[in-house]
């Protein structure tokens, strides 16, 4: 028997006589599951979970804040609490780089009205299965809900719905609206462009956004698989974080002024850009690029939005956005019987595979954000850096709102 | 101004000045334009460009000598002609793994009666946007037409289609089903797992695909967007070809047996395997991986047909396929107006952005394949290596056939 094909067949026969197939019709989907504790242990074990950097802040609370803050400065009601939700919601998940530390930029829009503060979207137009959508430049979390509600009303008639808006503004992350197609049963899509951030595979200048994008589909027992991720190999704010603590950055990260790899993040800060998925040509780079052109034909180009280079610069904006997102649904019921037993049971395969360090168990996509959601569970609330807390005091006093309450 | 807001200002400028914005309405889009020259001086150029390896075989008589192949095999007219468009199509673009040189799979299965020679696959349910196929286990290209048809027939009438099928066989390359859309004035996707050769993130056992994915665009002046990849950095071509010219590969390709990174390619072909695009975690790999799983939960999830490591090892088959794979389309018309121009001025945006290397020009996905085709048609037809012309005499003599005409 050639090589190759004992070593197939040596991992089929695994794969059949281990643990992977049993788990095929597990309820089980824990990743790391916590360990059994009794009552008076769950606060000390907690405890001992929190960093000494972190302070502890009630999701309904941090949501609130959120909420107060917008309203101090006229956002309705409404659309105060959709981007709380939102902003919170990316906490919880642990992507912090998309939630209460994103406040500022919004605040900024909305202090130099280059946002809508009430109103709805409108559709200007639509098909049995698509619709276009103008966001009236309002609040990103107030387009992306009203999109997504589209685009799975029209999955749930013909099986598929696709909507694309324009004049939009930043939506957070591409992963909350994901989540609202699997609460509903489907598969869901989210794509939005973002400022010039990455240099095309070749290129030396900046000309695309982080361009994120996300699918997520449901599966059983709660299960869901979970892809919510930029098109560049790291968000900006990562090599942001490596500047300040002068750390080198991996070689996939970014490049200089001139194009070339560099492990200094300040020379991918300044003149430089983000690299990516796969970082420069010879790594497969290029696939990445093409990914990131992707996400923004079926934003911009799509919807007649700003695109590329064009869109406005990240940092201090003077006009407004008008960003260009993307949104599906797909209604699996309408595929082969079975589809949620199915993924829950080649998620657990993956899972369950023996991981090359066993300190690192396998995870599937979404199992990062399951174990910070669990963390939080424990710990009854969202652990924010300090550094995120004490400029929550600062912005609460400057719109002179009451600050977010943390934990004691 | 922060140094980061005047580098955006700076590239903001410089796109607005450049070429890039005149670019946006010109009608040009070659990557690479072949020099002008008089009529007598083409065969000399194209004579120059012929690496001394390769001959030519004609387009039409390379596509013949596959139907003959597979006609000799008993393959139905239509359906041997059909494989023939498929492989010849993927040489065409320069995709050599994709081609004349996956004929041998497909003669193996045919001989082995592991695919089923003449019908047609059927619907075994649909709504108004979606279906789900059963290919009937018919060769891969005879489901992919029929699925890929069935999509933008829904796409005309709804807006968007999305079709999944089960009891399928290897479909060639994506592209090939991603082509059909765009030239129908659609946006076309087409997915596809395989046998297991890739290992997931944190593991050391291969457990997925090399699970491909399209997505194409049109754009204005025969110009388009075409992305069409595995979701590992590499195919395991690539790697086979490493071995036997003895060289190392870059790390990000695959893992040895224990699911470290490593530059022999030895390791990763026997007992080890490919990395999801990116490479490992810590270079971004988990979106690789992400984007993988996203393809085999379109495929074997969606409609029911072997999935990850289930599916049958990918040499040596002794049982059928039931690969599941999955086409989508979309009507761009049912959204902004003027997709196709502000498509192509995109690109157009993408391929004048300057060079990190001035001998090296930003190209945008799709391009290379475009320059493949140029050369073909200075060429007049394929430049295949030597030793797949030698190949495919064999072939015609162990099948009696008329052997492939090469260009003299």
């Amino acid at each position: 028997m050639p090589l190759r094909l004992r070593s197939i067949y040596r991992l089929r026969k695994a794969v059949q006589n281990s643990d992977a197939v049993r788990w095929m019709s597990s309820s089980s989907f824990q990743p790391n599951p916590a360990p059994k504790s009794q009552p008076g242990q769950i606060q000390n074990a907690a405890n001992n979970e929190l960093e000494s950097d972190r302070v502890v802040v009630e999701i309904d609370e941090a949501r609130d804040f959120i909420e107060r803050c917008l309203r101090k400065l006229r956002v309705s009601q409404s659309h105060a609490a959709q981007m709380g939700d939102l902003l919170v919601t990316a906490d919880h998940r642990g992507h912090f780089s998309h939630g209460l530390n994103r406040l500022d930029m919004y605040i900024l829009d909305v202090k130099r009205n280059l946002t809508n503060l009430s109103g709805v979207p409108g559709i200007i137009k639509e098909s049995a299965s698509t619709a276009l959508v103008d966001g009236n430049n309002l609040l990103g979390a107030v387009v992306g809900n009203f999109a997504m509600g589209v685009a799975m009303k029209k999955a749930k008639e013909t099986g598929v719905g696709w909507v694309s808006a324009r004049a939009s503004n930043h939506f957070g992350i591409a992963g909350y609206y994901g989540l609202q197609a699997v609460r509903e049963g489907l598969i869901g899509f989210a794509f939005c462009n973002t400022s010039p951030l990455a240099v095309p595979t070749r290129a030396k200048t900046l000309a695309l956004g982080t361009n994120a994008m996300c699918v997520m589909a449901p599966a059983a027992n709660g299960d869901y698989f979970a892809l919510d991720m930029a098109t560049t190999t790291v968000a900006i704010g990562k090599v942001e974080l490596a500047m300040r603590t002068q750390q080198k950055v991996p070689p996939v990260w970014g490049v200089d002024k001139d194009g070339k790899e560099t492990t200094d993040p300040e020379k991918i800060y300044v003149g430089g850009g983000l690299l990516p998925i796969g970082g420069l040509e010879g790594n497969g780079g290029y696939k990445g690029y093409a990914l990131n052109v992707m996400v923004e034909i079926f934003c911009g180009i799509l919807a007649n939005a700003a695109f590329g280079p064009l869109v406005r610069p990240w940092t201090n904006p003077t006009s407004e956005a008008n960003l260009g997102q993307c949104w599906g649904a797909i209604d699996p019921d309408c595929f082969g019987n079975g589809f949620r037993e199915r993924l829950h049971g080649f998620l657990n395969i993956l899972r369950h595979l023996e991981p090359a360090d066993p300190s690192k168990p396998v995870l599937v996509p979404g199992d990062p954000e399951r174990l910070h959601m669990d963390k939080c569970k424990r710990l009854g609330g969202i652990p924010y850096h300090i550094n995120q807390i004490r400029h929550a005091e600062e912005v609460a006093q400057q719109l002179g709102v009451e600050p977010m309450r943390t934990q004691q």
